[in-house]
C-alpha cells in the first residue's frame, strides 16, 4: 500500500507476458512469434524513412497514421475512416475497453481466453462475466444471448487456437444490435475466416488485428481496429485524450510495407500452417491430446505427464513453451509453431523427457 | 451521442496536436521539434538492430526496456528501477495521471500550461484545480500550498518557456510530502535545472522527460519518468495492465544510442539556445514582448497585431507557428526555435506582414 498510489493501482492484476529469455539461441515457442522474418520490403521501407541521416526522426510522426490506414484499408477493401491504428493490438484492445465496452451491463467473454481481458477490465473498472467454453474448448454463440454491455473473444480463440465459423459470428453480431461485439483476430490469418467483410452491414461490430503474428512484426508494435466510423470515432477520441502519437515513424513505415508484399505474407502463413499440422501429428503420436487449431499455436495436454513439470524440463533444454496456471487449463501447454526444425527439437526433447520418466 | 460509446467518450475534449503540414519544405516552427537530426549513433544503432534481414523484428521487444533504462539511469547517476520508459512523455504523463494523480483531493496545475493536462484529467476522471500564473507568466510555488492530491507543472513551463529555479521546486516538494509532485521536464535541457538529482531524497517527486526535443527523436516516441521505486512501481502496474510492450525494438535502440552521444546532445542544445537568443532579439526589435525562455521555443505577443491574424498570414507563406485560443494567451504566438536560417525566414516574413499593414 502506498499513499501516493491512486486507488486503482492497488486493485490491479497486471498481465504477465511470455518470457523473453536472454539466451543466444533459445527454441522460443512461448509467445506466438512468427518463425520467419518480415518481408524484405519492410527493411527497404524503414531504410527509406531513415534516409542518409535519420533527418525525419526529429519530426513527430503523423498522429493519425493516415498513409498506413489507407494502405490497410485498400488491402481489405474498406475506407480509411473504418480503420484505427494503435501501438499493437494490446493498446487497441485497451482503448476499446475504455471507449466501447464500459457500460452498466456486464461485458461477456469466455472463461478461457486471452488472459489480458480481465486485466483490462480491472484497469478500466469494467464489469464483466465469463461464459464457459464447452469441454472441447469450443465457443457456442447461443451462450452469449444474455443482457450485456459488450461481447469480446478472439477468433481463433486464445490460448486454444480453436476457430469459430464466420456464420456463427454473424449470427451473434446480428442478434446483439444494442452492444458492441469485438472479434480479436490476432491469429486469423493462419486459417480462420475474418469478420472484416461484415463491418459495413453491422454498426456494432469491431474487428481487431495485429502485425505481430502473420506479418512477423511483433518487434514493431502495430495493431488495428476495423469498424464503422462511429466506433472508430470513439477510439480516436480516447486515443487523442491519451497519447496523440502512439506509432513512431519507423513503425508506420514498416507496417505499411508489410501490407504491400502479399506474396511474402501468403507464403509465410502457408509455411506456418504446414508446420502446425506436422507438429500436431507429432504431438498426437507422442500421446498428446491436441485442440484443433487455426492459429500459429497448438494447445495440447498429455494424459501421462504434469504440464508444469514438462515446461520446466523443456526449459532446462532451452526450449520455451507457455503454461497457464489457471482453472481447466493447468495441464495444457501452449506451443507456438516454429520452423519444422524447431518443432522437431521440441518433439525430440519431449521424447527424451518421456523416456527418462519411463526408465 | 452513440449507444455504443462508453459514457466517458461523450465527455472527452481530445488534445489537438500541432499541425503536421503535408508540404515539401515548410518552415515548421509549431511543434517544438529540434531543427537538427539525431546523433549518427542513432542510425548506427537502428541499423545494427535491423541486421541484414530485419530478423529481430519478428520477436517481441523487451517489455521492460531494461537496456535502455540502464543506459539512461547510468547517464543520470541513478538506478534502473528509478526509471520508467513509455511511448513518448505523453504516454508517461497519461499513465501518471491514472497511477499517481487520482485522489480525493484535487490535482493542482497552472492555468496556463501544457494543454494536454486537462484532457488527461477528463479521461481519467481526475478532479483538478488550476492555479493562476502571475501576469508575467511566472509560477509561484507558495500558491500551491493548499490541500491537494498532486501537483504538476512543466519546468520550463509550456507554452511559455519560462523556467523555475530548482530551489523553488525543492521547497515545494519538501512541503508537500503527502502527495506526488510531478515536474514535466520536456524542455529542461535547453537551459533549466533538472530535479532528477532530488529523487533520492524525496519519495514524492516524479520527474518526466522525453527524447522528442533535446535528443531530436520526436519521430520515435520515447519518454521517461524518474522517481523512487514506489512511484515507478505504480507506473509499471498500470502499464502492465494496459500495454506490455509500448516501445518497439527500433525505438529502444534509437533512444539508447541518443544517450550514448553526449557531445552531439550538448552541441545541438547549445546551437538551439544560441538561435533562441538571436530570435528573441530579432522579435524584440520588431516590437514583440517576449517571455524569458529556457526552452526551445519563444512565447511572444505583439501589441500592434492580432495573433490569430499573424498566424494565418504566416501560414500563407508556409511558415507554421502555434496559437492557442485560450484565455490570457490568445494574443500570443508560440514559436519553436529553428535553425538561424529558419528564424530569419520568420523574421523576414513578419517584417513583410507588418510593412503591408502599414502601407
Amino acid at each position: 500500500m502506498s499513499r501516493y498510489w491512486s486507488d486503482i493501482v492497488h486493485r490491479l492484476t497486471p498481465y504477465v507476458p511470455g518470457e523473453q529469455p536472454a539466451l543466444a539461441h533459445p527454441v522460443k515457442l512461448n509467445t506466438n512469434e512468427n518463425p520467419y522474418p518480415p518481408s524484405p520490403r519492410v527493411l527497404e521501407a524503414i531504410r527509406e524513412e531513415l534516409g542518409d541521416a535519420g533527418e525525419s526522426l526529429r519530426r513527430y510522426p503523423d498522429p493519425t497514421a493516415l498513409k498506413l490506414r489507407e494502405t490497410v484499408a485498400a488491402y481489405h477493401g474498406i475506407r480509411a475512416d473504418q480503420v484505427f491504428a494503435g501501438n499493437g493490438s494490446d493498446e487497441v484492445l485497451a482503448l476499446t475497453f475504455q471507449a466501447l465496452l464500459k457500460h452498466d451491463k456486464p461485458l461477456l467473454f469466455p472463461d478461457i481466453t486471452y488472459s489480458f481481458y480481465p486485466t483490462y477490465a480491472r484497469l478500466f473498472d469494467v464489469d464483466y462475466r465469463t461464459i464457459p467454453l464447452d469441454d472441447a474448448f469450443a465457443i457456442h454463440v447461443d451462450d452469449y444471448a444474455v443482457p450485456n454491455g459488450g461481447i469480446l473473444f478472439p477468433n481463433p480463440n486464445a490460448p486454444t487456437g480453436r476457430p469459430l465459423p464466420l456464420a456463427d459470428i454473424e449470427r451473434l453480431v446480428a442478434r446483439n444490435a444494442d452492444s458492441v461485439v469485438v472479434i480479436d483476430e490476432a491469429y486469423v490469418d493462419f486459417g480462420a475466416e475474418s469478420a472484416i467483410g461484415l463491418i459495413d452491414r453491422y454498426p456494432n461490430l469491431l474487428v481487431v488485428q495485429t502485425v505481430s503474428k502473420s506479418r512477423s512484426l511483433a518487434g514493431m508494435r502495430v495493431g488495428f481496429a476495423f469498424g464503422n466510423a462511429e466506433l472508430i470515432g470513439a477510439l480516436n477520441r480516447v486515443k487523442d485524450s491519451f497519447n496523440s502519437y502512439p506509432l513512431d515513424r519507423l513503425a508506420q513505415a514498416a507496417a505499411r510495407a508489410a501490407y504491400q508484399d502479399e506474396a511474402w505474407f501468403r507464403d509465410t502463413c502457408a509455411k506456418v500452417i504446414a508446420s502446425r499440422e506436422r507438429l500436431a501429428a507429432g504431438l498426437t503420436a507422442l500421446g498428446f491430446d491436441v485442440v484443433p487449431s487455426a492459429a500459429n499455436l497448438l494447445f495440447a495436454r498429455h494424459p501421462g505427464y504434469d504440464a508444469a513439470a514438462l515446461v520446466s524440463r523443456l526449459r532446462e533444454k532451452e526450449i520455451f513453451v507457455r503454461h497457464f496456471k489457471a482453472p481447466r487449463i493447468d495441464q495444457h501447454l501452449r506451443i507456438s509453431v516454429g520452423t519444422d526444425a524447431e518443432c522437431d527439437m521440441l518433439l525430440d526433447a519431449l521424447r527424451d523427457i518421456f523416456s527418462a520418466y519411463v526408465s
